[in-house]
């Protein structure tokens, strides 16, 4: 794959219009498959919701999910510098190479499941080696301090969006998985929750990759002095350019592309789930081809769950990112998809209904 | 395999002493492991729980689940002449059929998670036709109306467990998925939580594969009737004989040898789960073997799972019983097992720790 900045042009640099999947004889179609296959109504549950919505998303009775690419998008934030992680920036290359290398979480699951996995350096302070599987998105060395300032220029926000767009556009398959990394990108996410939910940053800040009590306090300090500093910001890419972050910038534009193109969406956790909400609030219909993979054990994930009245499949209580949720749960979907392929009916199975 | 029945002997028809797997160093050591992988702190949250429990019960910092088997159980009841079923009885063995020829939601995911799957008759009404994957273990055919006598005499019991027991001998590999096919069998595993709970029919009994109010209210009579005449049932395998059914009793016997041979036992759903509530009340470190897949829809499977004081890692909402549960959990074992083999550490990934 060649790197999308080299080519970026305007064209992806824009907003596309997501448009509803409602397609009522297609979704009557797959109800009435699913009603028919050898098992009590409904009883396999949200399996059947998610094998109708693949179905729905990929416009087919048969379904199947195709090259999946699980997409790790990396940034290091100037927000760091301010103590709001419990660990270092540098944890932000060096588990990048981890993860080209193989010993990571994400590493170890997509290998599992064939998945295929692309590094995407949006913003990683250091300059990474080539590697076939890291793809070359890098806006700025890293995020600018949200407490002091925005955190990306409207043009590298735009620029961000734009390579997410274009790098999803030149995918082969039909699904994504997201993941990310980036040490302090817990708060970025905070911070896009609290301003668009309406939230206070109590409810929104949780201890990240793991805090004490009082660094908690100091994080969440933190944040409330981002939040007045932007106080002006109230429109999603406003909250985007001002407290977000270059691998979220460039999610949201991946988001947006593969709703887009009708791809499913498997969104990870807490971090991933605030593109998602930034890209949902541009564009709604973005909902109908997002699975979430699963609830992650940070506190707030739940809220901005309920902030797209989503519900999640998993809940592990996890909290590592990296896509490792999204690439846990990734069998459920390649089991939802079976089942409506090759699950028999009553008809075909010569199974007697019901009694009654 | 050969047929278990033909060559059930004594040595079988007994319960084993199931010992503590406590194994302080070995604990220890997985735990450090699993702290060191490149992660925060716990931040695979019950993944960890999982990996920690399989390498407890296989006894080792590599485990590798090898050739594992998915067992359906099937058996008729004759308490469904009793109405408390949504389904005819003649659907057990067209479902049997339909595992075997592949299109049960079963066959589907078994197939996807390369699964060897095997039909076990314990007790099926009709005569079935013989099938390389299904094992003859027919102690009756069906087992009697429990509303009127016992379901089955104590040498049926007996027999039933000793060929749960000599089959589970018999298997490769180090792990097995539970699984039932029986109908009415959801009857006989609200009696048997009844009983050995103290909690009310009403508590214990639901709706089954599917069941209008009137219908299940008619099902809660029945099964209140039946407590009634067992009132002198009180103890695990007087239970399991008076309202159990024969592929309730054959599960208790693989469950028990599982666990002596210290298999990993993957729990499906309700009925499944009484059988191993029926071992772990007569060998309680049975439980330490077990993994339990998902919590069904079926309403009394949360209380269950409280009597047995255990958490199931998926809720889908789904209550078809086969081992569909167990089978759609099952690469979620094959994750937690791989996150302790192949993960790399902070030392060995050159990642830095935290900053406190």
């Amino acid at each position: 794959m060649t790197s999308p900045t080299a080519t970026t042009n305007a064209q992806y640099e824009a907003i596309p219009s997501i448009t509803d999947l409602n397609n009522a004889d297609l979704s009557a179609q797959l109800r009435w498959a699913l009603d028919h296959k050898t098992k009590p109504l409904g009883a396999l549950g949200r399996l059947e919701s998610i094998a109708h919505q693949i179905g729905a998303i990929l416009g087919t009775m048969q379904p199947e999910l195709e090259q999946p690419h699980a997409l790790v998008f990396a940034a290091d934030h100037g927000l760091a510098r301010q103590g709001v992680s419990a660990y270092p920036s540098d944890v932000t290359w060096q588990m990048v190479a981890n993860m080209l290398t193989g010993g990571a979480a994400i590493s170890v699951l997509t290998r599992q499941h064939g998945l295929a996995l692309k590094l995407i350096d949006c913003g990683v302070a250091k300059a990474l080696p080539p590697h076939p599987d890291l793809i070359d998105a890098k806006v700025a060395a890293g995020s600018a301090d949200a407490s002091q300032q925005a955190a990306m220029t409207p043009a590298q926000m735009w620029q961000a969006i734009g390579t997410g767009r274009q790098l999803v556009s030149q995918l082969p398959g039909n699904a994504i998985l997201l993941g990310e990394m980036g040490i302090g990108n817990t708060s970025a996410a905070a911070l896009i929750l609290a301003r668009l939910s309406g939230r206070t940053i109590e409810e929104c800040a949780g201890a990240g990759t793991g805090m004490a009590a009082q660094a908690l306090a100091h994080k969440r300090q933190v944040l409330q002095q981002v939040l007045d500093l932007h106080a002006q910001a109230t429109e999603p890419l406003d909250i985007l350019a001002c407290m977000g972050g270059l691998e979220i910038a460039t999610m949201v534009g991946a988001v947006l592309q593969a709703a887009l193109e009708r791809r499913v969406i498997v969104v990870d956790g807490f971090v991933t789930s605030a593109a998602v909400l930034v890209a949902a609030r541009l564009q709604p219909f973005v909902l109908q081809r997002c699975i979430f993979s699963h609830q992650s054990h940070e506190q707030a994930h739940g809220l901005m769950l309920d902030a797209m009245r989503a519900k999640a499949l998993l809940q592990m209580d996890m909290r590592l990112g990296e896509g490792s949720g999204a690439a846990l749960a990734w069998p459920l979907l390649e089991s939802a998809c079976r089942i409506l392929r090759e699950m028999a009916s009553f008809e075909s199975a010569q199974v007697s209904g019901r009694s009654d």
